[in-house]
């Protein structure tokens, strides 16, 4: 866990800038996120400044959320030339099986642009796996959360899922899980408000961005340190919102703020984290 | 009063699910009070998925604050499937009246969709009436203010505007009137705080929208009881703002805590609403 | 500084209606702001209406945050309107510098319209007056600080710069510098937390377009005033985020606080400015 604590510092120490394609409902908390967390983000959609900004950038996040066609060519431009420089790519393909069109998008995406890592819940990871569920929003079914009777099975297919899409797989929920290259990170540091406050999933991919900029050599490290990061973030919101008796707008404030706040003592006494397959 | 409160704790039951083509200016605050409210909010404004999206929603909700010509035509598009698929539609014309651009579209809109409640304004809503008013901004004139004088006025001129435009009429202002089908809501749960924050009325349009979705069936109660909820949240947000010497900003962070920590209790306690014509 | 105080309270006198094109990161903020200091902000970025809103408008801001090509086109129409109208405009260039896309259309809105202020950090600042720096996102680069070892080369910066732009410059940092017509603000109310929340430059921006609204006549001390109001409101939102034990999220909601409870005596006691050349 260390190590995983290391990759946060290093974020402030480094002051990665960080590349955005992202939707208009929750740019501002990813912005404000990254920046909490040390980033420096910048956030550009429009086609003809994407590769003299993803070139100086050292991650680039896609999210889909409000995708349209004018921003899903700049995704595809963007990604091409991540790729081209050698920046890693974080993939948050927000509420994939939605529609044809979203679900054309990530197949193109896929087929043209390789992601370092890829992050979404249960449902839509199960729909990248062919498992096509149905979908209806942007929030997991409730049928296809992790819990820890169903964790081996989503463990195996979180492995099966790194290995098709060859990226790291990050899927989110009660449980959250962090898989690829024979091994497996999982996390226990839940709390009922994170689901109820929107954007919190983007939120991560903006800290999973922010890690793999300055760890991009040990992207399943990097994937698995935002992850608790958050995981940690969001439970000490929790505490603090149920001690003030206020409810999901002071969350949302509060996630921020322990972000802004982190530090390795705090993330290494709370975090639940465990391993499986290699050591790392 | 109890039917009311019954709609609100159903958005917590059912969960539905609503599809939003709004501004960029306001959508976090939107989907934010959805998800306090308990509705799974989807933001998405792309033509090529607007059918595939609203046909798996209980309710859409069309927002012209930040309108430009590729998103009309998504609400338009949308607007049409939702009535095929037999979705109740919320409007919110903001700013009409502000440019002939506007203008044009508020008018298409009429006349091809046919919508479950539109909520503005006086000064918007005038507009819509045909008594065109001096519009410079997104705000009410403070002329158009609905008061105890011109309450009476203020609610046969809903009622006519609601028998013109074919849907349930919701005026804020201090006093708030619902009005359709013969009979008026008025609420006098003002606080002088929510006008001062940016998105406070898209946020009302979002709970109508939420409520809307689980009472399809009685639109105008679901627009008073979204009405409600969002006035006595206001009331408790202003007052805790008060206690804590703060401003605008801790204001709009409580009315969303408030939204999520709604109970039956102190909707039935805090409410002030009346209502005119037929019973309820 | 009494000067500076009134143009901030005429701001609640008039309520100015602000009509922004902006980035969609900062733009709820950007709106809650300008509320919190009185103003009536209207967000509109389709060219088709941009004339209509505009002239009807006491204040342009134009923020390049998030420009496309669609939005380039209502920036210039919008801009070129507001000269015709006699509207004071705010410009905001946005990571200038960062892309040949940015640059061309800097060049453009400076060829074509006039500005009243142009405000960004000296990174921005340097690259508008020819002196090309490595920029590498939408922050300041940490060698361009103005600090007191460098303030009077600075200082003949922003007055050589807003010469040649025709425009009073706004250079902000840990020391915030206004000039223009041969004179020049310095002001000292810095604070660690303001560069680390994402949209705090742009809220500037706002504060900026309200003051020029209410103050057409003396834009040097309309753009005084605002860099002081949110100067003293971020050290005010620092120390109380301090007090708590709070951090970024908490800091920004006490920001636009602070603007919307901000009083004469607080800005006298708490401001510091200094003025250099002609007496005001």
């Amino acid at each position: 866990m260390e190590q995983l604590s290391e990759i946060i510092l290093n974020i402030r120490e480094k002051s990665p800038v960080i590349h955005f394609i992202t939707n208009y409902v929750s740019v501002n908390d990813c912005a404000n996120i990254t920046a909490a967390a040390g980033g420096l983000p910048i956030m550009a959609d429009e086609i003809h400044e994407a590769e003299d900004i993803v070139k100086r950038c050292s991650a680039l996040a896609i999210n889909m959320g409000t995708l349209n066609e004018r921003t899903v060519k700049t995704m595809l431009l963007a990604g091409k030339m991540a790729n081209k420089y050698h920046i890693p790519i974080m993939l948050d393909p927000v509420g994939v099986g939605a529609s044809t069109f979203r679900n054309k998008t990530i197949a193109t995406l896929l087929r043209e642009v390789n992601f370092s890592v890829i992050k979404g819940n249960m449902t839509e990871m199960k729909f990248l796996g062919g498992q096509i569920t149905d979908i209806c929003g942007v929030d997991a079914n409730p049928d296809d959360m992790v819990t820890e009777e169903n964790l081996d099975e989503a463990v195996k297919f979180a492995l099966r899922l790194s290995t098709m899409a060859g990226a790291i797989i990050v899927i989110t929920g009660k449980i959250d899980v962090i898989a690829g290259r024979h091994k497996a990170y999982i996390i226990r540091n839940s709390n009922e408000l994170m689901s109820k406050v929107s954007g919190t999933g983007c939120m991560l991919g903006a800290v999973i961005a922010s890690c793999i900029a300055v760890s991009p050599k040990n992207i399943i490290s990097a994937a698995a340190a935002a992850t608790l990061a958050m995981a940690v973030c969001g439970e000490l919101a929790y505490e603090k919102t149920m001690e003030l008796g206020m409810g999901t707008g002071t969350f949302r404030t509060l996630l921020i703020d322990y972000m802004s706040k982190l530090d390795t003592e705090t993330l290494m006494t709370r975090g639940k984290i465990t391993h499986i397959g290699d050591n790392q």
